[in-house]
């Protein structure tokens, strides 16, 4: 399966970045048939715990499903966590986007261009700055 | 494979409790072949951080091997988490113990009489009230 494996690669690239720059983190087990909510990446470092979304994706849009976005969600609310989806773009590296840059119709959209004005940059994510635009 | 599925199944116990309690809980997978730190369990919730251990076993004595804590240590160290091994006895119910409390010799290990005095009660853990005895 093409398509789950390039998204496993993906999180293990992620993982051994963060790992390198002082963060600790790990891929989630899936749900199961419990359906509890299950964000793909969980990391805690600087004070801050954070999970993540990872999309490997070519294309002009990338879409969450409202699903997906709500079990990030939970882990925000129940768990006080940031959340981030992490945009992988071919040869263009990662982009780290905020749920409120998405558009929420029946899902959560944003087209490459603005996920490339919005991301935050890595650097921030990884040094001790506090992301301030938290809605 | 019993012994695999015992281990699992304790860990979806956790995870039901704990989601019911307040807590954000994610169980990890597997690292493969990156061999990067992993608890079975990552926790987070009213402005903390934990990662658990989880063992299902009768016995009278408890042995976590040293490779197995070392990876706990990193999510403390790096992540700033808060580490329990939680001890599933049969009949018995949970017991959550610290670090601290388990003899350390070639591996860690503590008896289920000291896990008994030792342990942390649920209550402790789920309420608001932090855990004052880190070392």
């Amino acid at each position: 399966m093409p398509g789950y494996n390039k998204g496993a690669n993906a999180e293990r690239e992620l993982i051994r970045l963060f790992w390198g720059k002082g963060f600790a983190i790990a891929r989630t087990a899936g749900s199961g048939k419990n359906a509890l909510p299950m964000p793909d990446l969980i990391m805690l470092g600087k004070g801050r715990s954070i999970v993540i979304e990872a999309k490997a994706w070519r294309s002009k849009y990338l879409t969450i499903r409202s699903e997906q976005m709500e079990e990030l969600f939970k882990w925000r609310d129940v768990g006080g966590a940031e959340v981030f989806v992490a945009w992988k773009y071919p040869n263009k590296g990662w982009f780290f986007i905020q749920p409120q840059d998405f558009v929420k119709n029946t899902h959560y959209s944003i087209s490459f261009q603005k996920a490339q004005e919005k991301a935050v940059p890595v650097d921030v994510l990884f040094g001790g700055q506090q992301v301030l635009s938290r809605v």
